[in-house]
């Protein structure tokens, strides 16, 4: 066990029909006026978006929508929620999405009480205040819903890179389940890769010893990977969809990294160059990415690796557990070459730079050091 | 997984010799006044207090001392600090102890902005709102210092009961493991019951199916049993006080039951009454209590039994599993019958009068139902 503060004040609503809830959650923190963030059509379809207005309407809040938020969300759309939240002086953001739109919702949140240009706070300026965040999650995988990180892509210089602030963790976030029955296959594959990623980062690159926190992460990922399977087998499981959801949410809320000291995200460096340069789904790289790093990675921490063949699939040796990990990436139809994402081999070093240059936005030189990151 | 709110606002900070801290955390949150709660000599004579009251004079806080909580916190003795809090015009309630001094200082905390007498709030009284609660934490096993309970004892009724209120959540915990190696092994193990006792509860009379809590319950469990018997043979092993300091407060601090639905708390209903009545250790009562209760239960849900016994003990069987879980309380000398602690079989119908009483105050009409508890 190691130092450490955690601190997370994000009120977790979780539940079938909760999101109805919005208005009075708003109402009772005395907000009168919110940007409403979202994505593409499918709240609009699903009807969501009408039920979040009705909430508001009832607790007599004025809202100003703001749609059209990409699945990597990019830095001008951001400038335009900024540029919207101050022309309205709305009182806080409602983000209504999946952690796509909760971490623009979150860059806005933060560039409305600022005079400076938003990518200031992504590119290492310190995030001093924001306006309060609420959300309502439509599809699990980031996280983002109980922590303080905001990704955004900035298209001109290829840059995905991330806010980490107390100041931007969700003031209230509501889970409803049901929203991400219709999540397609596909990306409910990638949510799952993408959970996984979260724990496995630290759950590899720390010290070992500190067993709790093995634990919390190991029941994360055999509960990720149970309830995926439910899914695939049949998508509209209620269960399966909910239980999915919380344990998404745990994956990066603080929870498994507390007291493990010093740690790294290798895998989500690469993979953001990945996403940055090529714009394909983050957790779809990230099955590209993890089994590869894994291989490299084994004779650096064989001990760790065997305990995870042993816990996650009952193997007994760590070649065996990360085959079997990227067998499962297979069966859930998650890539897991290059290739599948037609992504050359002639850019590997145009990929590794992108990667090096995040690394040292991160404040580390290095893709492979121990020292610790910002709170991710 | 079914419906839950979850909500922990409660910032930890966590490492060697940060109750220095505590100065500077109360300036950040405005406050200028405390009284500060312990109980008897250790905190004197460890130097904690000294290095309290300096931190609190760096930071220019003025403070009231009031020392002689007892282990199992009293009802009269609340009150004269209610009547200390009031006539200093403290604002906020700083606790420097274990989970006693934490409890008493929350029922403080609720009497010190009330004319009620305090002990309404106990019976069932809903609380509106509290004076900001501060904690430095000197022993590891009630999870007070991340949850909104708080248990006293009224000697006179011989009642021991709580409160469950959102408004007494600790703003700030600070846990220093190093202060707690100096807490002899009879209550080292008690704590550790007391620890697995808050999971078990859940997991047992919870509907079934809950399975990423469950993993969370048995991470919880294995990690307790494996840093106390570290701890037993090495009463400074750092690592181990450290880890099981941890684990003991995500062991009651609602991640473990949020999302299984409506489930109960036996064990502690039947050891309150054994506590009130005879004053014995909260974790003695619990090894007395808990493997025959678990006997006596295992044929309402042998599946869980039998899961319990695989994933803690590698063993096949239900009985199996309660028979290593009774016997791992005797390896530590924590009692597991009546007779160890000079308790009379003839007293068996009182106790349970006593408990009945208990489970009508929490609203609850038997021992056994399945309906919901106050937030515990």
């Amino acid at each position: 066990m190691f130092d450490f503060t955690f601190h997370n004040p994000t009120k977790i609503i979780f539940g079938a029909g909760k999101d109805t809830l919005i208005g009075a959650e708003l109402s009772a923190a005395g907000i009168n006026t919110v940007l409403l963030v979202y994505g593409r059509n499918s709240v609009i379809k699903s009807g969501l978006l009408d039920r979040v207005m009705a909430s508001l309407k009832d607790a007599t809040i004025t809202c100003t929508q703001f749609g059209g938020v990409d699945s990597n969300p990019v830095l001008s759309h951001t400038r335009e929620g900024v540029a919207l939240a101050k022309r309205d002086k709305v009182e806080a953001i409602l983000a209504v999405g999946g952690g796509s739109v909760l971490d623009e919702a979150k860059g806005i949140a933060v560039g409305a009480l600022s005079d400076e240009d938003v990518w200031q706070f992504f590119i290492g300026k310190e995030v001093e205040r924001a306006l309060p965040v609420f959300t309502i999650l439509t599809l699990a995988a980031t996280g983002s819903e109980m922590n303080g990180n905001s990704v955004v892509t900035n298209t001109e210089t290829r840059q995905k890179y991330n806010i980490a602030s107390p100041h931007v963790y969700p003031k209230v976030s509501i889970l409803n389940p049901e929203l991400t029955h219709s999540v397609p296959l596909d990306y409910t594959a990638y949510s799952a890769v993408d959970a996984i990623a979260h724990v496995i980062e630290g759950y590899f690159t720390k010290q070992p010893g500190t067993h709790l926190q093995d634990r919390l992460v190991e029941g994360i990922i055999k509960t990720v990977i149970e309830t995926t399977d439910l899914i695939m087998a049949e998508p509209n499981h209620a269960k399966a969809r909910a239980s999915f959801m919380w344990t998404a949410t745990l994956a990066l809320n603080g929870l498994t990294p507390a007291g493990i000291g010093e740690y790294n995200f290798p895998n989500h460096m690469i993979e953001h160059a990945l996403s940055a340069i090529y714009n394909i789904p983050h957790g779809a790289g990230l099955s590209i990415v993890m089994p590869a790093w894994m291989k490299w990675y084994l004779a650096k921490n064989p001990s760790q690796f065997a305990r995870f063949a042993r816990e996650i699939f009952g193997l007994d040796s760590g070649e065996a557990g990360i085959a079997a990990l990227e067998q499962w990436f297979v069966s859930i139809k998650s890539p897991v070459r290059l290739g599948e994402v037609e992504i050359p081999a002639a850019d590997i070093g145009m990929i590794a730079e992108n990667a090096e240059g995040l690394a040292k936005q991160w404040g580390i030189g290095e893709l492979y050091p121990r020292k610790p990151l910002v709170r991710f």
